[in-house]
């Protein structure tokens, strides 16, 4: 005596939703349909549109709707300086600072071998041609101070120095083994503040 | 420098997922988006048809695409028992115990009348026209030991038991302040071998 196929098939979808096990899909699954069909609907679109709509900026690599993103194209920007960042919330906490007006890069992750992800993998090909631009004159490195976030800002160094390139990284003022998403903004802003020179 | 629409409207509609908040639907529609825009599609999708194509069985009130759900027209199954639970979820924790071989009639709930949600809401009208089929002979309150769930029980019990049924309560197996359906399948079969007269 099976659940009903269309409902067996969205416990399973919500499946791919991060950190959620069979126990809470199924969970998600109930209360959507009992007490939030509209909400539920409006879900279904707003996933449809996003996946249809978003790409990535030619120029920071972040999600947009356009082919350069809003930030990348704004006169106000200091295009002199590019803070390197891991994810797409990593940019997000930076700007809530309000300490940088630079442009961004955003790696879309970090350097982790043991999963397979190399420069390769991050399209690091592509960032050199950015910060190739001629009007690049400092990379600001604020990947994380985890291992992997360390290991990456060290072999971004060494590939963006030897181009002679000025590079910097921002100050631990972030706690070590932390991450940026989830450090408060006066700290963050600290940290971009007393970046040392790499 | 606000984010894209789409994304925007899909952090916002990832709200109506019980128990996910500002930052973790931030996480889900980056992950969604770089990691796995395949299953996200396949979530819209699930999500859409499971709206459209679920609906209340018309006998236990359970999630079903059909009029009546395959459960309740098994000829397998004892029609004279009826098992009243509070949700879905619950009636799933029953049929895993393979300790009972009755029917179920599904709340939807439990009454809570801070809530607002009383006899009416709960559609205990539907639920006495279901008892009273003229086969039904037993009716096995297990709605769950929370405050709520007693609450429940008890007026149901005064309501069958005015009509003639005789009407019985599963066991306190289940740990008094606990919820069934985290309950494993042991005790509750325990509890619904144990039942008592109410
Ligand atoms: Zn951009
Ligand atoms: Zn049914």
């Amino acid at each position: 005596m099976a659940l009903p196929s269309s409902l067996e098939e969205l416990i399973e979808a919500l499946r791919c939703l991060p950190g959620v096990g069979p126990k809470s899909a199924q969970r998600m699954a109930y209360h959507l349909l009992q007490y939030n069909p509209r909400g539920a609907t409006r879900l279904s679109q707003a996933i449809s549109r996003a996946v249809e709509t978003l790409r990535r900026c030619q120029r920071c690599n972040n999600f947009t709707e356009a082919e350069v993103c809003e930030r990348c194209v704004s006169s106000r920007r200091d295009a002199t300086q590019l803070c390197i960042v891991e994810m797409p919330v990593d940019l997000n906490a930076m700007e809530q600072t309000h300490a940088y007006n630079g442009l961004y890069y955003v790696l879309m992750g970090r350097l982790s071998p043991l999963d397979g992800i190399g420069p390769r993998e991050l399209a690091f090909d592509r960032l050199l041609a950015r910060v190739g631009d001629g009007v690049v004159k400092e990379v600001i490195l604020a990947t994380n101070f985890t291992n992997e976030g360390e290991a990456t800002a060290h072999y971004l160094y060494e590939m963006l120095h030897a181009r002679g390139l000025k590079v910097s990284r921002i100050a631990r003022g972030v706690p070590v083994g932390g991450e940026i998403e989830y450090t408060d903004a006066a700290t963050v802003a600290q940290a971009l503040i007393e970046r040392r020179e790499y």
